[in-house]
């Protein structure tokens, strides 16, 4: 019998309610003939709830990470013993697990551990009896037994892993939305859903901000293959499948496009072009835990580079910081600009075609949106922009492309 | 080197404020030179809103067994995660372990398993690294991986069967209270906090009213003679020691002083006075889950009996539909009263001293109480009274006995 595994996030599981509806669109796939394995997420604000008692009995100081996680973790806990509840109370058989009931067993790194193993016999057991199993998201167990948590989309993960190790024929993650669209829809009255995306494009899309799913699970996803369903909980549409590549794809140019807005520059001037130079600017600027956007290197007079490189807005003051005292050291200049965002577009198709990027720049010319800087990788084109062009770039990329044509 | 094991009850551990402060006790033992265990419940009213999520989600239906416990458990892992994460904060190393992580193996029966076996090597190897060991109270794990919870009293059975398993020195329970009194000085300003009293004593004083430690708790320190020390978390007196009934405490005629109050009287007049009536009665009574307080039989004129039983008033409209049903079916009548009370004395030394009883009668005459019935145990008597004399009975007993003098 073919097994789904559908996720439902923090949102879709945040009352009452929404854990019966959850449960009655869970039983609706059991009655077409699968057998359902469902993963779920701590109900809405719960985890921010916890996270505020740590906050409150540390007062400030960094709770041990062990303990972090043994808190953390009874956010699922709570959602699937309810969901399980809600399953029965509608007249299916249920069992809910912890991670540690299925072994779903991860390194030791606590707040963002990495799994290491599933053991699939307890759940492929249920499924066999007719239950629906439902398996807490976010989670994982050492195998010393301490439960860990895997950071930021974690319970994507769990979706991604869980599926993988029953070779299930389908892996849905329900969300608000309808799936993946060509632009966000708030922007770009034209976007349109998209049917079906390779993993690529969406780490892509992902790394220019469109927040449908997390890296880490469209990559373990990737490396599994496993396609992965994007669909609404609010609805019965087919959502986006995310696939692995196929030759097909390849004749679609652009996949999509992305606007990352609140983006700042910083620009380092004269700084002297040895070697390692750039190494050891990044090295510590990473040391303080600083993230930077895309890098990009220019040689300039008398033998000097330019180095300049975007951070989100949220990140200049820390960034400031670091990068004036490097600058001091190297004597060269440092200079910062605000308000300015970036615009995107990918796809698998570009390395099989000429022209995109053309295209693009036309297209930003003619709608009178200056260009800062150009940075590509094989399947994206990305132009820094002035924040207050962003919504226009993004429309008129959108358009040039004929991504809101069917 | 000795062990002590603390257990903090919901409300000791309400808040952030109180958590941080049954942390730093636990440190001013474990500085005495103690190793030190915690046991914790859940935080004040969590179990409240958990039981409630429950109801909403089930639409009134009764939850599996299976999924309550999963879900009650979290109650007790969010305050040993918060309770470790307090310790650290002061300065203590400390790990938190729910009861699945030491192995605390119950049997299967949901919502009111039984512990078979507790595994103390973690919790020993913890201790010997300089931890404060903080275990989830009242929540089990049976050998199949299942969460289990032990019903009422559960965090107190935890706490002595952790204790037991350890041989530890010490097993302190605090609560809001300074111990065990000679009877409630809510309405005795005379009572005195007792220093010590006998298991069995406190099983006859917990049947009959005074609400200190549950009766499985008692019943368990009983069987493994573990002493508990009842304390006060709010202060750092000397509570009240339970412990195995000892040669001296027999020279103490009455330990302690009880009154129940809201109960209400069955009478059923002109039963046939043949074998195994009182059990068919009693029988279909316990069907019905009433649950029944003292029982009287006396055989009236004509070879007819009369039975007469105490339930809690709560409990009179369910006793009242069984008990209609049975006089009907043997031809008697019932008859209902309301508005009673009970007062007790008890006291191991009962057993080796004559005019107890009288001197009970005699108080309660003086002070014009007329007693409705009487029943007694090895180490108690009881006396059925109105409602509106209980004060007046609970006070005028209590002297008699000097229970207020050192």
């Amino acid at each position: 019998m073919s097994i789904v595994v559908m996720k439902f996030g923090g949102t879709s599981v945040a009352d009452a309610a929404r854990i019966r509806a959850a449960a009655a669109r869970a039983i609706r796939t059991q009655k077409k003939g699968h057998q359902v394995v469902m993963v779920v997420s701590a109900m809405g604000k719960t985890t921010d709830v916890l996270v505020d008692l740590a906050e409150q009995v540390s007062r400030g100081q960094a709770p041990p990470k062990r303990e972090m996680d043994q808190l953390l973790a009874t956010g699922e806990q709570v959602t699937i013993s309810l969901m399980a509840m809600a399953l029965e109370e509608l007249g299916a058989k249920a069992i809910s697990f912890t991670a540690g009931q299925i072994g779903i067993v991860t390194d030791d790194s606590h707040t963002k551990a990495k799994i290491k193993s599933i053991d699939v016999r307890q759940i492929r057991r249920q499924l066999a009896a007719g239950k629906v199993v439902v398996v807490a998201g976010f989670q994982g167990v050492t195998e010393d037994g301490a439960v860990t948590t895997l950071g930021r989309g974690g319970s994507n993960v769990t979706l991604v892993a869980i599926a993988a190790a029953l070779k299930a024929q389908a892996c849905e993650n329900y969300t608000d939305v309808d799936g993946m669209f060509t632009a966000d829809p708030n922007i770009v009255p034209t976007a349109r859903k998209i049917e079906r995306i390779s993993y690529d494009e969406m780490l892509e899309l992902a790394s220019q901000g469109v927040n449908v799913l997390h890296n880490r699970a469209v990559e373990f996803a990737k490396k599994y293959n496993v396609p992965i369903h994007l669909r609404n909980s609010g609805n019965e549409r087919k959502g986006t499948m995310i696939v692995a590549t196929t030759k097909s794809m390849e004749r679609i140019v652009v996949s999509g496009a992305a606007l990352k807005s609140k983006l700042a520059r910083v620009t380092l001037r004269n700084v002297p072009n040895h070697p390692g130079i750039a190494a050891r600017i990044f090295h510590t600027i990473a040391r303080h835990d600083v993230v930077v956007d895309d890098i990009i290197q220019t040689l300039g007079d008398g033998g000097k580079a330019t180095i300049a490189f975007t951070v989100d807005l949220g990140e200049l003051s820390d960034a400031k910081k670091v990068v004036d005292e490097i600058a001091a050291g190297i004597k060269c200049q440092a200079a910062y600009e605000e308000k300015l965002a970036k615009v995107s577009v990918v796809g698998i198709g570009m390395q099989m075609h000429t022209g995109v990027a053309e295209k693009m720049f036309k297209a930003l010319a003619d709608a009178k949106v200056n260009i800062q800087n150009i940075t590509t990788s094989e399947i994206r084109i990305s132009c820094l922009i002035a924040q207050a062009d962003g919504h226009t770039a993004l429309r008129c990329v959108h358009d040039a492309f004929g991504l809101g044509k069917k």
